[in-house]
């Protein structure tokens, strides 16, 4: 890294290019591994010879406030990592949890937190099974920070990895992007925007299957920090094609698109935490929407865009031109998961 | 809880009395499942009906100061986690290692902590596959804190748990007690303690392995937070018998044991980072201390105890008095792993 750099700053976490840097510099370059290099939202394995394909990931959650419309920061660490598994078309098993707590931090939040993440593992199907608690003095952290880890098994057959994408493949969303970034900015600033932004929150792992089960799917990934634009971009770079995206197609719900123009923000790199988006076979396009539609979490499902040769992610904008879709820059919004 | 607890405090996070508390009644009820309910160092469950046994384990590390005589913040993240996996007799296959980093963190220390991570990956034999970062604004954490989490293979027949101690069994350490505390609060209060106090910190799944291999070994337990008599205790109680430890049997340094005096602590309190406590059976003492002795990680294993019937833990003194020895309370070392 250059020595703009040489200390860690917002951007570095904001799941954008500068992200994606110090992950490459710094804990790539040394942790190198086969599976590492798999660079797909979870680690896939198989157990010795056997048949079975395991999935394994994890994720910190630091988003501020702790509570917010539509989800708290343990929905978001239960959900997060079981969509990390779907993505790799597993099916969730188990959960952990790590806990950091500032002294002094209310008991009633702690349980609450809790009882989120229980009613989020039950909704998933999976089950925390094993944790740690660790306790810092206060001013040492924010309140309460929560990690996640997740094995999941990957089912006979399934082969979903970010650089799956061919040209001519569809790209779909599962719905509206933007709710979760836009819910977790009204709450921490108090914007009092209101018209029901509410965040999407939720676990994937249902949707999936069922997007299996249709066939066709060759990329799959949650499209969270950085949001859906930042998300295209790691997809193309993984798959080595371009990808063009119709921005009339994206659904944004008029809300989000309201407090986004009053905020100046792009509903396209904003985060998502029970949205996906696929990259399909073109003859399974009709099939998949039908799966999709008929799950609560697709109902709003709908095809964004084509992938083809080349490099780079291009929107093709509502009056007909082309522009390029970077990867995030900046820090955008921290602590939004 | 009581209504003395209605907010967190450090003793929550001590790995003693009040930890047990917080986790059973905040998290163990909410979480409930039959895996939680094992109560070891790491879940264990079958894939499918299949052969094959997992163990899975996390643990978050916000050690102070992150650099210490014999080790920093990476390397305890590795080998902690590399132990828990081992306390079921597992063989470690993968890690995943969250960071949370404070706006403005040094480029060069997190670059150091990434050597030493991976140093002791290799040192293990496990990879790390999976991660995630985030960053957070100034003064809302402390530096850096790590979480790792841990899949590993059970081998067929180990059948390692803290509630497998019976009477007549006896009861082993790996080698001398207290290092890794007191290293690290020689590090963080600037005691200016020479002598060569440095942490134990070091992966033991290789000992484990030799150990498995001698046979009779029917407990497995790193004395971490709480130190060996708060694990001692936890075996107790998981396995509802008695154990009675020889003091003049438990190895303690002499710089460990000086510096106790000096801070007035008890070595048996103080948490160890590289050494395991074993409950076997007594037909095997023989071949096991050989295979421990024979192993780098355990030159200096001994027996110390035995397990009776009936319940708690008591202390021998070396003036043949017999007092409980009870579980951590209180805050004790705060942030030593």
């Amino acid at each position: 890294m250059n020595h703009r750099h040489r200390a860690i700053q917002l951007a570095h976490g904001s799941g954008g290019r500068l992200s994606h840097q110090l992950v490459d510099e710094v804990f790539r370059a040394r942790f190198d591994n086969e599976l590492l290099r798999q660079g797909d939202d979870s680690a896939e394995f198989r157990i010795q010879n056997s048949e079975y394909r395991m999935a394994f990931t994890t994720d910190c959650y630091t988003v501020k406030p702790l509570f917010f419309a539509g989800g708290d920061i343990g929905r978001l660490a239960v959900c997060g990592t079981v969509n990390d598994l779907a993505m790799k078309g597993a099916r969730p098993l188990h959960l952990s949890a790590g806990f950091i707590i500032e002294e002094g931090f209310a008991l009633a939040d702690l349980e609450r937190i809790a009882d989120s993440m229980a009613a989020a593992a039950r909704e998933s199907e999976v089950a925390i099974v094993t944790g740690d608690t660790k306790v810092v003095e206060r001013g040492a952290c924010d309140g309460l920070f929560v990690c996640t880890a997740g094995v999941g098994l990957v089912p006979a057959g399934a082969a979903v990895s970010g650089a799956n994408a061919r040209p001519g493949d569809i790209v779909l969303v599962s719905g509206p992007v933007g709710d979760h970034s836009l819910a977790v900015m009204n709450a921490r600033h108090g914007f009092g925007l209101s018209g029901g932004l509410a965040s999407d929150v939720a676990p994937l792992a249902g949707l999936v299957q069922a997007m299996l089960g249709a066939g066709g799917v060759r990329v799959l990934r949650d499209p969270t920090r950085g949001g859906l634009a930042t998300t295209l971009g790691e997809i193309a770079g993984q798959s080595g094609a371009s990808i063009e995206i119709d921005e009339a197609a994206v659904p944004v719900r008029p809300q989000v698109r309201g407090a986004c123009e009053l905020l100046g923000l792009d509903p396209l790199y904003c985060a998502n935490e029970g949205k996906l988006v696929a990259v399909a076979d073109p003859g399974a396009a009709g099939a998949l929407l039908d799966a999709m539609r008929s799950h609560p979490s697709g109902r709003e499902a709908a095809v964004i865009g084509r992938v083809g040769a080349g490099a780079g992610v291009v929107l093709r904008t509502a009056l007909g031109a082309r522009r390029p879709l970077l990867m995030l820059e900046g820090e955008a919004l921290p602590r939004i998961c």
